[in-house]
C-alpha cells in the first residue's frame, strides 16, 4: 500500500500552488532572486518520520525561525530570570520590526520581535563568550534542533549587514537602555549571522518536532533543552509567533508558529506533530501567503487546534471488584490508560469515603500506559491514606510504570508483576 | 479514606491566606463593601465532580468573567462572520477599559476588553430582540454554562449605571463607528446587567468545566454551544483573558482563563478540568491577587500548563501479526488507546510500502477507546488502498467505535466483533 | 477714487475661484446641502471698518471657530488657574475629534480639540448657571464679540444631536475623569448649541478684529474680555488652532486662527486686523480649502506673519542737545514714536554712564505717541536716577501720554507742556 | 546717571539665585561637573548693546541651542523645499529624545528635536561637502551668528560619542528610512561636534539678537541668513522649541526660545532684543531651572510676549486739508509713524470714495519714519488710481523713505523734497 501521507501532502501542495499573490522578500538581492514559485512542506513525527511533498531539501536562510530556538539556547544557558530580566514574554500587537520597548525600562516586548531577538542573540552562551564564539553557540544549538551540522550563507550574512540599519538602530537604541552591553554593531552582526544559518524544509519539520518532543530531537534523540524551556518557547510562540496576526493566527489555526522572511514557516503541536512548509512569496505582515494557506488546512482537516479537547478517554477504572474471601480477600482497581490529573481524580473518587472490607487494596496498573508527575504523586498519596487507614496496599506494576514508589511518611506499598503476589521483597521501598 | 483533593485545595487556601495585599474594587459601594479575606476555590470534573475549599457558594457579581460565556453565545447566535466583523481577536496589550479600537473601522480589538465586551453583547440573541429580551438570553445562556437559573443582582447594577461614564464613553464611540447599531445607552445598561449577574465560585467551576468539555455541561449534560465556539472561546481567553499580563499568564500559567473584577477568576484545562476560584483582594491589574497565586500554584502543582505535551502513550500499534496459514491466513494488526493523528500516521506507516501475502488485512480496534474524525478518515483511506491492492479488509470493532465505517471510492470493509468472522452481513457498510 | 482694497480682495477670491477641490461636510443634512461655491472674505479694521468681497452676509453656523472665542470667556469668568485645571494648552498633533486626554489626570490636551472644547464651554458662566443658562451666556459673549445679538440654528442644533456620538463619548469619558461633573449629556447639548450659532463672514471679522484689538470690540468699543485673556487665546490659536497642520501653518501663514466645518476660518494679527473667510468645500483635514489658500495669499502679500519683525521705527531718540548757559541751562532729550522695552533702552543708554553739568534735565514727549507699560516704568526710573544724582527732571507732556509720572522712592518730577515751564504746580506729582 | 537695565538683571538674578532645585546633567562626566551655581543673563539689543549681569563670560558647549542655527544654516544652504523634505515643522509633544518620526516616510517630526537635528546637520552645507567639512561650515556659521569665532569642545566631544548610543538609534532609523544618505555614525559624530561648539551667555544673547533683527548680527552687521529663513526658524522655535512643554512656554512667556542641556536658554523678540541665559541646575524637561524663571519673569515684567499687542500707534494720516487756492490748490494729507497694512489702509480710507476738487494730491511722507513692502505697494497703488482720476500726485519724500516709487501701468508721481516743489526733474519715475 503507498503511504497516505505524502499524497495527502501532495494534494495539498496542488491546491495552494495555484495561489500566485505576494512576493519574495525584497530588502537584499539574494532573498529577492529566491525563485517564487518553490513549495514544499513537511510533517516530522516524534519518533523521526520525515513525511515531505515538494521542495524539502531545497536550502534557504532561516531568518525569524531562529528566533524560539535562540531562545531555547538563551534560557538554557542563562536561566530564566537572566533572560526574562532582559526580553518581555508580552504580544506587542505590532510589526516584526517595530522597536516595542517597555517605557521605563527599555525591555523588548518579546523574543519574536527583532528588539527582543537581538537582546536573545546576546544572552545566548555564557556572558564571557566573544562574539565569534557566541555565533558558533548559536549554529550549533540550531544544527542540535535541526540534527545535522548547519551552516551559514555568507552571501546572504554580508547583504543583510549592508542593509542592517533598522536592527542596528534597535540595537543602539538597546544599548542606550543598557539592556545591551556590548559593541551594538558586533551582537546586530551575530544575530545576522544566526539569521543567514542554512535550512531545508525538512530540518525545520524536525527542528519543530524537537519542540513538540519537549525538547528530544526525535532523530539524535538528543534533549536539546529541557522541557520547561520548550514550555516556554511554544507559550511565547503562540502568543507572540505571527506579529501583529497572532490574535487570527491562535483562534483560527491554533498552533504554534513561527514565520521567517525567506518563506519558511513552522509549527510544533505538544505532543504530536512537527510541521515545515517553504514557500517565498510573502504576505503584507511578511509571512509566506502559501505556508499560511497550509497551515490552516492542516489544522482544519486534522484537528490540530491545540484548544481542541483530545477525544475522550475511557474511565481509567476498567473494573473495580472484590476477590477472594476472608483474610485473603482483596480489593483489585484495576487501572487503564494514560493517567494525568484528570485520571488520577477518578482514582481518587474510586476509592475516597468508602470503607473496604478487604485488608489488602491493589490498585492494577498493568494495563495503563503513561502516569504523569502529579497523577504518580496522587495515586501514591493514595496508597499512603489506604495504609494509614489499615490497608496493606498493592501496587500491580510489572513493566514498572510509576518511577520510585514511596508513598511517603506513613504509607507503605507492595509493588508486584501479577495479582498474586510481591514480586520480589527488594521492591517494597523503604523510606527514604 | 478521606480525598485527598479537598485536602490539596484547603492546603493551598490556607498558603494564599496570608497574603492580604490588594484591596476590593472601589469604585462602587456594593464592591468597596465586600468581604475582602473570603477566599475559595473549585475543581469541576468533565463528569460532573465538584470539589470545593473555603467560601464556594458565596454569591458575588460575574462581572468580566461574563465575558468569554457572553462571546459564546453571540458566536452561537449570529455565526462567526457577524461577530468577527464586528469584534477582533488581537491581544490589545492593554488595561481592560482601555477603548482599543482599530483605527479605521472602530472595531474593538477583542472581546475581552470592554469595548468588545459591549459590543459582543450588543451580539447576543436574534438582531430583532430588543434590549430587555437580549438581557434576558444573556442571562438564560449563562445559567446554562453554570447548569442552574441565574439572577441579577439589581443594587450593583443601579450602583454600576451611576458610574458607568467610561462604558457609556465607550460605547457612544462604538455608535459613532456604526459598531454599535443602537442606542448606546441601552447596550450599556444590558451590559452592565450582564456583568451584575450573580455566581458562586461552584457555579463559575461548572461554567469553567462546560468549556473545558468541548461546550457540554457536565451537570446537565446540555450542548450549551457547539464544539468550534468553544474552541474560538478558548483561544481568545488564552491571548486577551488577562489584559496586560496576558504573555506572563501564558508563559506562567498557561490555562486560558478570565479574571471578574468581584474577585472570581475562572480557568478551562481542554478535556480536563473546570477552575474558579473567589477572593476580592485585587491587584493593580485588576485581577484577584490570591486567585493569581493559585492558578500559578494548581498550574505547576499538577502539570496543567497547556503547552505541556502530554505524556507519551504507547504506540497504538500494539501487535502485528499473521494469523492462520494459506488462504485462511489473516495478517492481523491489533491497535490500542485513542487515537488521533499521530497515531493514524503510525498506522500507515505500518503498513505503507509493504507487501501482505495474507488476503484477508484485519484492524482489530477491541483496545481503541476513542478515535478522532481525522483519525477515522485515516483508517479508512488505508482500508481504501488495501482494497485497492486486493485485500479483504477486517474492523475488528465490537464497540463500534469508529462510526460510519465507510472507506469510499473503491474501498470496502468488514466490520466484525471479533477476529473471528463478521458481526453481521448487515454491518458490512454499502458504498453511499 | 475707488479703494483698492475691495478690489484686493475681489482679486484674491477670483483667484481661488476655480479651485473646487474638496467637499462641504457630510455628516448632517445641514452641513451636506450647503451650498459649496459660496466664497466670501473680510477684512475688519481695529477701527471698524469692514472691507469684503463675495459672500460676507450669508448666515452659516460658527462650528469650531467657537472655540476659541469660549475659551475667552470661560478665562474671563472663572479665571485661568480653574481653567487650566481642566484644559491644557499644549498641541495634540492629532486631528480635532481624537480624544486626547492626559494619561493619569484626564485633562485634555488643549481648548481646540473637541475634548477641550467641551470642557471649556462647561466652564462658561459662574458654576451654578444650570445648563440652559449657560448656553445663553455663551451666546451672549459670542454676540458681544461679533457686535449684533447671534442666535442658534436649531434645525443644524438638532440634526447634530442625532450624530453626536463621539462628542458623547468624549463627554463620558471626561465626566469617568472627573473633568465634567454634570451629566454628560447636557453638556454636549450646551456645547452643540454653541457651535450652532449662526454667523457672517463679517460678524467673524469683527470676532477676529476684536481679538486682534486687545478685547475691545471695534464696532461696539465695548472691552469684551480682558487683554491677557486675548493674550492667552491668541498663544493657543497659534499653536494649536490648525489641528495636525499647526506647524504648517504657523510656518507658511504664521496667523493666529480658527477654522470651523461649516466653512468659515478666521485669523487675528495682533495690534493690526481681524479676517475672515467663509467657503464650505473641506481638505482632509476639515478646513476650507478656499480659506486656507486666502490666508497664504493675504500673509504672503501683505506681510502678516507674527515672526515677521516689524519695520525698523527710527531711534526713539530724536534729539539730544544742551540748551541754555548758566544756571538756565537745560539738557534736553527730544523722544519720539511708540516706546515700549527696547526704545526705553534706548532712552537710558542716552543718559547712563554720564554727567551733565545742566541742573536740569528735560525728557521731551511731545512726539511720542505710546509709551507701553514697561517703557513707562523704565522711564520713570531714569528720571528717579536722575533726581538722586541731583537733577531737576523734567517731561514735557502736553498730551499725558506717560500717565501716573510718579518715579517713586527719592524721585521728583516735574510735568509741563512746553520745554517753558511747568504746565502746573498741580501736576507735580507727589510721592504716594 | 548708573543705568537701571544691569541693575535689573542683577536683581532678577538676585530673586532666581535661592533656588537650588535641579541637577546639571548628568550623562557625561564633563557636564556633571559644571559648577551647579553658575547663574547669568544677557540682554543684547539690535544695535548691538549688551546688557550682562553675572556669569557672562564662562565657556560651555551650546549643546541644543545650536539646533535652531544649523536649521537656518540648513535652508539657507539647501534651500526651503530639500530641508523640509526631510524635516517636518510640526510640534511633537514628546521629549527631545523622543525618535518621533512620520509613519510612512520616516521624516522626523521636526528640527527641535534629535532626529530632526541630526537629520537638519546632515544638510548644512552643498551636498557634496564631506563630514569633516561640512563641521567646519556649521562652525563657522554658528561663529557668524555669533560675531566671533567660535571652537569645539574636544574632551565634551569625545565624551558624547561614548554615550551616543541613543542618537546613534536615531541615526541608524533615519539612514533605514533613507532620510539620512550617509554613514550614520558620521553624521552623528557631526552632530555630535556641532553640539560641544562652546559658548557664553554673551555669544547666545548676540546670536539671539540676529535672528531678532531679521538674521543681521547686530555687532558685525553681516546678514548671516535671508530674513524668510529666520521667520522660518522662529516659527519653528516657538512651537516646537520647549519640547513637551511647548504650549506653556507659549501662553506664558511668549518668546520663540530654545535650551541647551548644558544650562543656555535663549530667547528672540522679533524686532527687539536676544536674550540669553545660563545656569547648568536642569528640571526634568531638560531645560534651566533658572533660565525658565527669568524668562518668565522677563517676559511679565516687559511685556515681551509675541501675541501682545503694540501699543496703537497714532494713525498714519496726521492731517489732510486743501492749500491754496484756484489752479494751485493742492490737497495734502500729512503722514507720520511707520506704515504697515493696517496704517496704508487707513491711508486708502482717507481718499477713497472722495472727490478732490484740487488737481494735485500731494501725500506727505516727511514724518514717516518706516513703510514696508505691502503698505509702499498700496501707497503707489493710490498713486496710480488718483492718477487715473486726473489728478497730479506728489510724494513729499525728503528721506527716500518709500523706494522705487513706480505706480505702474497709468499711475505717475512726482517726487519731491517739500511741498513747494519737484525735487529734481529726475525723480520722477519713468514707467519701466
Amino acid at each position: 500500500m503507498r503511504s497516505l501521507i505524502p499524497d495527502y501532502l501532495a494534494e495539498a501542495l496542488a491546491d495552494v500552488e495555484a495561489d500566485v499573490s505576494g512576493e519574495p522578500a525584497g530588502y537584499i538581492p539574494e532573498l529577492a532572486a529566491a525563485d517564487p514559485d518553490r513549495l514544499g512542506a513537511v510533517f516530522a513525527t516524534l519518533d523521526g518520520t520525515i513525511y515531505g511533498a515538494g521542495d524539502i531539501d531545497t536550502e534557504f536562510t532561516i531568518q525569524s525561525i531562529s528566533k524560539p530556538f535562540a531562545y531555547a539556547l538563551a534560557l538554557a544557558d542563562r536561566g530564566f530570570d537572566a533572560v526574562l530580566a532582559k526580553v518581555g514574554v508580552e504580544p506587542s500587537g505590532e510589526a516584526f520590526n517595530e522597536i516595542s520597548l517597555e517605557d521605563e525600562t527599555g525591555r523588548p516586548r518579546n523574543p519574536m520581535i527583532n528588539a527582543g531577538a537581538i537582546t536573545t542573540h546576546s544572552l545566548v552562551g555564557s556572558p564571557d563568550l566573544d562574539p565569534a564564539r557566541r555565533v558558533t553557540r548559536v549554529v550549533e544549538g540550531l544544527s542540535a534542533f535541526a540534527g545535522r551540522p548547519l551552516s551559514v550563507d555568507e552571501a546572504v550574512c554580508a547583504s543583510e549587514m549592508e542593509e542592517a540599519w533598522r536592527n542596528l538602530a534597535i540595537a543602539n537604541m538597546l544599548r542606550s537602555h543598557r539592556i545591551l552591553t556590548e559593541d551594538p554593531r558586533a551582537v546586530v552582526d551575530g544575530y545576522v549571522r544566526q539569521c543567514s544559518v542554512l535550512v531545508t524544509a525538512r530540518d525545520l519539520g524536525i527542528m519543530a518536532a524537537t519542540l513538540a518532543n519537549r525538547g528530544v530531537n526525535p532523530l539524535s534523540g538528543e534533549q536539546v533543552v529541557a522541557e520547561p524551556v520548550v514550555r516556554q518557547v511554544l507559550s511565547v510562540m503562540a502568543t507572540c509567533g505571527m506579529y501583529d496576526a497572532a490574535g487570527d493566527w491562535a483562534t483560527q489555526v491554533g498552533i504554534p508558529a513561527k514565520s521567517g522572511v525567506a518563506g519558511g514557516l513552522i509549527g510544533a503541536l505538544p505532543g504530536q506533530l512537527g510541521i515545515a512548509t517553504f514557500s517565498p512569496r510573502l504576505d503584507v505582515h511578511g509571512n509566506s501567503v502559501r505556508g499560511v494557506s497550509l497551515f490552516e488546512r492542516f489544522s482544519s482537516d486534522a484537528g490540530m487546534h491545540v484548544m481542541a479537547a483530545p477525544p475522550s478517554a475511557p474511565s481509567v477504572v476498567r473494573s473495580h471488584r472484590a476477590m477472594g474471601t476472608g483474610a485473603d480477600a482483596v480489593r483489585v482497581i484495576q487501572l487503564q490508560g494514560g493517567i494525568r490529573f484528570a485520571g488520577a481524580e477518578r482514582i481518587v473518587r474510586e476509592v475516597a469515603d468508602q470503607v473496604f472490607p478487604e485488608t489488602t487494596v491493589a490498585l492494577d496498573l498493568t494495563l495503563v500506559h503513561s502516569i504523569d508527575d502529579v497523577a504518580r504523586r496522587m495515586i501514591l498519596e493514595v496508597a499512603r491514606r489506604l495504609t494509614l487507614d489499615g490497608h496493606d496496599v498493592h501496587l500491580v506494576d510489572p513493566d514498572s510504570i510509576l518511577p520510585d514508589p514511596d508513598p511517603g511518611e506513613g504509607g507503605r506499598v507492595t509493588v508486584t508483576d501479577a495479582l498474586a503476589g510481591p514480586i520480589s521483597p527488594g521492591r517494597t521501598p523503604a523510606r527514604r
